[in-house]
């Protein structure tokens, strides 16, 4: 598991806007906000994403999530919330160490959601089809 | 907690391209897909949103995600995923039954990532103190 920026914030060799910690976690405020008051979540161990990252850690992050998210809605007097994880440079990711955002959302705010798309005629039931083989 | 198309959905009331389902938890295609293979996964306990769903139901919800997200990528031929959920009308929530998006990704697929803001000086310390307060 690589070094990065977030394990430098973690070992306190980096400043960030720490939001919380416990045992397990840590939150911060990111510098690149899509809204104020992005808040970043993450395990204090660098698992870069989804894939790689134990189960019991990301039960552990969302738990923070989970406590957090209504209060940076209030904080930031928020409509609403996205909670997003990009896994992969593909997906957006820029720091390989598993994080996610909590999003504050405001009316009218233009930030998405993104674009939906649509089927073709059986192309849904392929599809799934193909997800659920992988399962067997 | 009001009835939507996703107890519907459970209920065997309303059709779906189901991926997977265990005790508490069920996962399908979502029909307007942010790109194909797009996965929806839910509680089967109605909640809305995270502000109202009980921490362990959404902890059997993230073990669901986090055993398809690798699923979902391979069978797609994906570079990535995306974990999203929206929580509140302004951030883009269409149906009000708490889910998680796994949304595949391909390299120069266009979608996003959202545009990152910056905070102006001394404004993220002050978004920091906001928040913190509200854990108080």
């Amino acid at each position: 598991m690589e070094e990065t920026i977030f394990t430098k914030i973690i070992a306190g060799e980096l400043p960030s806007e720490k939001i919380y910690e416990d045992e397990e976690t840590y939150a911060f405020l990111s510098i690149g906000p899509i809204n104020p008051g992005n808040t970043l979540v993450i395990h204090r161990a660098p698992h870069p994403d989804i894939f790689s990252i134990p189960e019991k850690n990301l039960v552990a992050v969302i738990k923070t999530v989970h406590k957090l998210a209504p209060i940076v809605r209030d904080a930031m007097e928020a409509d609403g919330v996205n909670i997003l994880m990009n896994n992969g440079a593909a997906a957006g990711q820029s720091v390989f160490h598993a994080h996610f955002h909590i999003v504050p959302r405001f009316e009218g705010d233009g930030i998405g959601p993104w674009k939906e798309g649509s089927y073709e005629e059986g192309e849904l039931a392929k599809v799934g089809e193909k997800i659920r083989a992988k399962l067997k």
